[in-house]
This record gives C-alpha cells, sequence and structure tokens, in this order.
C-alpha cells in the first residue's frame, strides 16, 4: 500500500471539494449548478464539427491565440496578450493561488461564497482567511486589512449564493486598500449590468477571471480565462500545462466569443426570467435576495430548506440546499427555462400552500 | 505593477517549459514533437460531432467514469477506479508531483529525458535529483539510492530522446528498492513490446501514466490517464480540477479506447518505418539508438548537429534538436508517414553525401 505518510500532508488532510449532484441526463430538472439552460449558439457547435475533421494528431495551439483574438475583440480589451486561456476557470483560479500563495501562506476571501477557494488554498497547503459579508452582503473594512503572509484575495463578484454584486468603484476601492491582488471571480458577470474589466487597465493587481460555463451555455467544453495585465499574463503562464486547452474547446470558444447578439439575446432571456422569479418566489412565502446572475437565493420564512429540498428532489427538480452555519443557510435555485421554472414553481406551490 | 516579490519565489525563478516548435499547419513536415503522422480513429471524429450536439451547457461528468470503464476493458485492468483520466498526461504529472512532492522536497527522474519533469518540481518549489542514464542508457544503482526528503521517482519508459527501454523485471526491481512511490510515464508505451501496466497490481508504489497524444492520434484533444491503486486514484482525486476533462474530450477517448484494432494497425505501421528509418539512417553516416517509441535518437559521426537542423529547417522539415551537454546531443526524428520520411531522407541524403 502507499503509505499514507508518503502523500503530501496538505492532501492527506483534504476532503475535497464536493461538485453539485450531476444526475443522469433527462432523468431530474437540473437547478442545482448554474449551468445555462439553453444550448450554445449553433456555430459553436458548427466550429467544434469543423474542428472534429481537422489535425487532431497534431498538438493544439499552446496559447490559445485565435481566442484570445477573439476575446479582445468582444471585450474590447488592448490585445490577446491581456488574455491567459484555461481549462475552465477552475484551472485559471488554481494557476492563481499556484501563483501567488505558497505553502504556509495566506489566501483570503469573503463568506458565503465559493467553496472551491477554500480548497485550492488547502491542496497548496496554505491557509485561508475567510472575511463574513454583511448581513446585507456589502464587504467589511476588514477585508482589505493588511495581515501576516496574505499573498491574495479572491472576491466573486457577482457572488455566490448570494447573486449580489459590488459596484466596480466598490471593487476599485477594494483592491486598492489590498496589500496583494485581489481576483474578481465573474463568472456570472455577463448577468449583471456593471464588471470590473475596466479596472484591469487602471490597476494592475485587479485580476479578473471568466468563464464561458455560464452566459455562453458552455460547461461541457471547460473554459475559462483570465483578464489581466501582460505581464501577469506572462508570468502565470509559466505554471500552466503546456497545451492546457484542447483544439477543439479552443475552436468553440472562438466561435462563442463573436456571437454577442446570442449572448445579449440569451442574458436578456435569462433575466427576464431572473424578474419573474424574484416577483412570484415572494408569493409563496420566500425572501428572495435581489439577484445579479443566473440563479436566486431565497430563504422560506417558515419551512425548513432541507424538507423543500427533499420534496423537490422526490419530483426529479435539483436545487442546491445550502447551510452556511451562523451565515445563513437557504436555496439557491439555477434559473432555467420558463418551462422548467413553470414545474418548479408549481410544485412548491403544491406543497408550500 | 504587480510586484515581483508578490507573486511565489519558486514562479519567478521559472524560465517555463519551451514545448517544441509548432509551426502554422500545413507548411512544415513536423517530426519535431513525437505527433502521430496518421489523423486518428474515424469513431473518435464521429463521437466528437455527436458530443457536439450533445448538452454542452452541463457541467461533463466529473469523473470520466465511461471513459473508464472503456479504457479498464480495453486494458485488461479490473476495474474503472484504477484509473484517474486527466486533461493530457501533463495533467496527470502535475497531480502527482502536486500529490506526493511538498517545497523543499524532492523528485528523482533519468537524465536525459522529459525536460517537463524538472519543471514540474520547479513550480512547485521542490528540488530534482537527476540521475544520468549510462552510456547505454540502463539505469544505474543509483536511481533507487535513499536520500532525505525524495518523495517521488518519475521514470519514463521508453524514454525520451533515446526511445530505449527497461524490460518489466528491471522496473520492478527499481520500485521494489525505491522507498518512494515511482511514477512509470508510459506515454510511448503502445509502440513498445512491452509495458508495466502488470506491475501495478504487485506494487502499489508503481503508478502508470498514459497518454492518447501519441499512439492514438489524438495530441489535439488532451487527454492523458492514471492507472494506479484505488487508493491513489481517489486520494489524488482531491487534487484534480473539478471538471478537469470535457464533455466532448471524454466522449472522444471513450470511442478511441474502443478502437484496439485501429491502434494495433497504426502501431505496425510506424514500427515498420521505425525499422526502415533504423536500417536506412546508418547508412548515411547516423548512430541510431534502437528505439521502442514513435522517434528515433540519432547522432552523426562527423556533422553538426545543429547545421543539419537548420538544413533541415530551411527546407521545411522540422526535427528536434537536443543538447545535454557531457550527455550527449543529437537529432530526435519523429517517425513520419512513409512519404514524409522519404522526403526526409531524400534531403538528407542530398546534403551528406
Amino acid at each position: 500500500m502507499v503509505n499514507r505518510s508518503m502523500y503530501r500532508p496538505a492532501v492527506t488532510a483534504l476532503s475535497g471539494y464536493v461538485p453539485g449532484e450531476q444526475p443522469p441526463p433527462g432523468k431530474f430538472i437540473k437547478l442545482n449548478t448554474n449551468e445555462n439552460p439553453y444550448p450554445p449558439p449553433q456555430p459553436v457547435v458548427d466550429a467544434i464539427k469543423k474542428a472534429a475533421d481537422g489535425t487532431l494528431n497534431r498538438y493544439p495551439d499552446a496559447t490559445s491565440r485565435a481566442f484570445r483574438c477573439a476575446a479582445a475583440e468582444a471585450l474590447n480589451l488592448p490585445g490577446p496578450e491581456w488574455i491567459l486561456a484555461g481549462n475552465g476557470s477552475d484551472e485559471i483560479l488554481t494557476m492563481l493561488v499556484r501563483g501567488f500563495v505558497g505553502e504556509g501562506e495566506k489566501l483570503r476571501m469573503p463568506y458565503p461564497s465559493y467553496v472551491l477557494y477554500r480548497t485550492l488554498a488547502d491542496i497548496q497547503g496554505a491557509s485561508w482567511d475567510q472575511i463574513n459579508f454583511n448581513d446585507d452582503w456589502t464587504l467589511p473594512g476588514s477585508f482589505t486589512e493588511s495581515t501576516e503572509n496574505l499573498k491574495l484575495a479572491l472576491l466573486p463578484n457577482p457572488n455566490s449564493p448570494s447573486g449580489t454584486i459590488l459596484s466596480e468603484s466598490e471593487v476599485a476601492k477594494v483592491a486598492e486598500e489590498l496589500e496583494c491582488p485581489l481576483v474578481v471571480d465573474e463568472a456570472y458577470a455577463d448577468f449583471a449590468e456593471t464588471n470590473c474589466l475596466g479596472l484591469v487597465g487602471q490597476n494592475e493587481n485587479v485580476l479578473v477571471t471568466r468563464t464561458l460555463s455560464k452566459s455562453y451555455g458552455l460547461a461541457g467544453i471547460r473554459f475559462g480565462f483570465l483578464v489581466a495585465h501582460p505581464e501577469v499574463v506572462s508570468e502565470l503562464s509559466k505554471i500552466k500545462d503546456s497545451y492546457n486547452c484542447d483544439a477543439i474547446s479552443i475552436a468553440a470558444a472562438t466561435a462563442a466569443m463573436k456571437c454577442s447578439d446570442w449572448l445579449a439575446d440569451n442574458c436578456s432571456k435569462i433575466i427576464a426570467t431572473r424578474n419573474r422569479m424574484a416577483h412570484e418566489l415572494p408569493k409563496i412565502g420566500f425572501q428572495v435576495t435581489p439577484s445579479h446572475a443566473n440563479f436566486v437565493w431565497c430563504r422560506h420564512e417558515n419551512i425548513s430548506h432541507r424538507s423543500i429540498y427533499d420534496f423537490l428532489k422526490s419530483q426529479q427538480v435539483l436545487v442546491r440546499l445550502m447551510d452556511f452555519g451562523d451565515h445563513g443557510h437557504g436555496l439557491r435555485i439555477s434559473l432555467g427555462t420558463d418551462e422548467q421554472n413553470d414545474a418548479l414553481f408549481c410544485l412548491l406551490q403544491g406543497h408550500l400552500s
């Protein structure tokens, strides 16, 4: 047997990140992992099929240049050198932690937020410093306080599970006050009115991560990217696997970045659904936090969230039950198609009234 | 500016791994990165196109189960729990180093071999211990000597650039003598007569990595895997990104593992080319090391390798020029199609005679 003492102690201590349930396709209405309920743009599918007939026996472009050029254009950035592509924004987050935070050093994040951040620190043998959000999901001043060995701060914006957002000027202030780089995780930014891309050019300590998993309906292809000063991109590139993105996902992601009309339409549909949910869920006893993402965070006034979750699951509807102890618990419900949301609402109405 | 002191010192010290040249497709005969010169099996292409029409808006299976079942069957392993899938075997190697080797600890590898191993140690802030191969590419006894903080040993088998192989019993002896786990990197094993998969069940300190980039003609999709005791697979899974393999590459890799006839045919063709090269290159002054991989390591008796490399490049043929100082220098030539090898041979014959 590989003796347990042979692993890094940081690894044996890990319990491992547990992603949301992924049931067999077709059996459940999946409103638990903030996927886009709609299929991706057709040009993406076409690009994949074309790439399948390409030279798959050859290594892909190590720098995903075609994607980076398309993304720079779509996002109005100075050029591809401001972008680092990754195998999902999870890989980008991994690179950031490996780039900035050593064993015994410290990573800061707000709480409740994306639990993966803590896991990334744990894998690295680093410690983490969770700063509780205020009750209204604003960030307390302690988020920017200096502390020994603080090397990186991660801020999801919009945040999950709350769907709340800090304004660009609030984030700018956080970045200025922090003495370490600030990663703004913008996985859900396409569903919001504002984002922090503009800050990257103003303050080189601001690093923005994006993903194609949510707004582009491409969770299946694993593609994310970092927007940062070219020197940061260059330095972090040294950590990535040589060929971290494959030829097919590069082709798909490149095509996706050219679908700006599709993106606008898709986000409009999801925002319309969000508005409808925010209007209807309170009618059956939920408090809904105003959301800027493709999900809503809701708490029921008098029925246990566990029982609502269990009931929905028994009816083949998956939502995310989340318990943050003293810092709240509730249901995070991803926004589905109108049909899916109707089904959810109908079930909830029957169960709760 | 992100102050350089903000990065981990291990990262600023890195020069970064430089992969082989990747010119624009079609312009060069590429015999420099050990890709398969033939396109992948048609069922793989079909599987990709089918997956493109699937639910790309959903996250892929986090454990690549379909692939692991197909691979377990193809390789006659007890079950999928003996396999960990990764985004190329580079990601598997990264996970292994992160799993076993901490900052300040030690990784061992032979020399000359795959330079990425050193880079992985450097990224981790670990040190490395290179053991020079004997002149006949056998491994000296010092490879298994105990040394402080030695946490993992990496052994490419067949080795690059030499194409030489240690027998299963030689590897078994190395694993028994080492006091840390031994990773046998079998990127090229499908081109050899033997491999070490059988050792994994006998000695849990033997971990075998495989890739679909070489023998399956799928460098473009980035897929590799680890074969190891289920407990090792389980422990290392805690380090991987939640969804490290995408839906399309999982579909492609699953289809590939079912193409055993194609694999046998393809390897036969490449071995026939290898035999022909081993026979013909000596006629124009090369010493060719007997190879068990899809490339040959050759040294010319009296013409500088740099000049041969430059000449070939000027003629649109890329080979790999490698200089290991006191430990040899030469040209590593990937085996191409017959047409490509004819072109290479013709050019060399004209230039060298």
